[in-house]
């Protein structure tokens, strides 16, 4: 199958979905309701009608309508979002990993011993053949040096300082410039009924807390992610959280739903996600299934990458070989069909992909 | 020193906080305080007037007044409460150890060999003194059979049993009866006024979570707590996520800052606790001098046991023997009046204590 297109297997999930909710009626009464003698405009408006579209009205319909079965109390309205790949762009490599290999370039004066030791010496020769080959222990070797050794307060600001530099390849952009606009107005449309939309990545909390608020609207309290191990220290003029180069939570694939439930300790009404390995390991099914498992209106959206001309197109689900970047396999898009799990496709749902477009 | 007698290190502490506040001038001017043509009723009415009382008010008033140099943005107002001895009685034991213990003795009959096994025996023979002996091993072990073993829902469900069945000792009444008054008074307050407020508890988290919102007004999101490791089993026909029998997270001592940063990810304008163990290992003392590093409007208060009449008086601070169960060590007092914290006398600073009263 060829890059860009959509795979019948998500055409059929899709076209089941459209199908089974009513979804045209529902999207034509949305868009033609009046409130206060005015006609709404379409919260939605960078998504093109659809299926996908028509979903995201008809939950947030069914959860506000208190005359429905399935209405949801305002305090229960929650909703999670993975973020790399579903809340922005994540090839060709992880926007945090694009952080520590600069930082180990920016570090590397101080370690002449980098030159001669790996991982460091293929990510300071740019081997990008051999970086595609590093294994968990050599990323947590990064991670350590790049990610620990200095207090949080230091590390929020190395991050700060590289998102104002930075530029992601393809676009020559600042990271935080390929955001997903239909997925901001996802999220806009949702608290503006109510719900509080929290950010569940398997990258770093305190990473993604540092622009979470200004880039998607979500405070750092709403930001539940992995980390390392931190120690307070208060030998100095004013006391410091250290950070360590110990992995302390993991919020991927299974502890996407633990990390749920450990920081915010209610099942979400809606998830969004984009991936998931052929083992389930990593990824977000665990975070759609534990959604679902819930009473009162429910929405489980996936976004597959399948625009090449506009972004990227990868994994199995697209037709393609697995990156392992993001990996949307043909396991999860048998889940997402068995389950009525909504695929959103970048290339058909979606009318433009980033607010620059 | 006897029973429920202020100490004079605690008058200093009051006295010094009321003086250096001008406190009586800003008490009398937010009670004659005038909006829109009424009188503004006390919003902590279960106060005496004093140094403590005009201590919130002070904090209140430069947290939110934008001429204030010391103005907060209402995005950053955050309050944390410790709950044992701050929000509610934890004396003679903390309200999740009588659960642990009643558990025991609920589950008894289907564990013979607890009769002959400690440190089952001693709870099984209601020993006091040799429970009072118990190691952090011996309670591992009462936390691994009372606390894991099931899921999340079905722990929840055990505590919320418990707590409708359960009986404190002397008051003889729920425990979810022995909240402080004053204390939520505050906690509305500060609600009022634009902050959200936590429980950062050394407490389990998901007991907390079972009655946060019914007791406090404080959702599970914003209950930050101990807690063991989770795993996900989606082998049944829903998922869910098992209680194991291993410690994750202990958020006392230095825990409650490295909690506060963990879970919220924004550093606490009010901290209010009640311990501080003498080598600071463990209570309240981190969480305060955390929340004082920052900037802006700040109060730090601890709640110290006077009350022997009312509710219990105990622990160094109060010239009393140390009971181990929510220790305020004269270490913390030394630290409370070297940083300014302000030491609430429930003696003196409390009208009632309890709703109830």
């Amino acid at each position: 199958m060829k890059a860009g297109s959509v795979p019948n297997a998500v055409s059929n999930v899709t076209r089941r979905a459209f199908v089974s909710t009513g979804a045209v009626a529902i999207l034509s009464a949305h868009l033609g309701r009046t409130e206060g003698g005015q006609t709404q405009s379409d919260p939605l408006p960078s998504w093109n009608d659809g299926p996908a579209k028509a979903a995201v009205f008809a939950f947030v319909r069914d959860a506000t309508d208190k005359s429905s079965p399935k209405y949801v109390e305002p305090a229960d309205r929650i909703a999670t979002f993975d973020q790399d790949g579903t809340l922005w762009t994540e090839h060709p490599l992880y926007g945090q990993a694009a952080f520590a290999l600069a930082r180990v370039g920016e570090m590397a004066s101080s370690h002449p011993e980098w030159k001669q030791k790996e991982p460091f010496k293929s990510v300071l020769a740019g081997d990008r053949e051999a970086m595609s080959k590093f294994t968990e222990a050599d990323w947590l070797q990064i991670v350590a040096v790049t990610h620990a050794g200095m207090s949080t307060e230091t590390f929020q600001g190395l991050v700060k300082d590289w998102l104002a530099r930075a530029k992601a390849p393809r676009f020559d952009r600042p990271y935080t410039d390929l955001v997903y606009q239909p997925m901001l107005e996802v999220m806009r449309h949702l608290r503006a009924n109510g719900f509080r939309t929290y950010i569940v990545t398997g990258g770093g909390q305190e990473f993604v807390r540092v622009y979470s608020e200004r880039v998607y609207g979500v405070p750092p309290e709403q930001v539940v992610g992995s980390s390392i191990m931190t120690t307070y220290d208060n030998t100095g003029s004013k006391p410091v959280l250290m950070r360590e180069p110990k992995p302390f939570f993991i919020d991927d694939g299974p502890g996407k739903a633990i990390g749920i439930n450990l920081f915010i300790g209610k099942r979400p009404q809606a998830a969004f996600g984009n991936s998931g390995s052929a083992d389930f390991k990593s990824g977000d099914a665990q975070m759609l299934e534990w959604t679902q498992a819930g009473d009162g209106a429910r929405l489980m959206m996936l976004v597959l990458h399948d625009d090449a001309m506009r972004e990227y197109s990868y994994g199995p689900a697209a037709g393609l070989p697995d990156t392992h970047v993001g990996t949307f396999s043909n396991e999860l898009l048998l889940e997402a069909t068995k389950n009525a799990w909504i695929v959103i496709s970048m290339k058909n749902d979606w009318k433009r992909i980033f607010a620059f477009d």
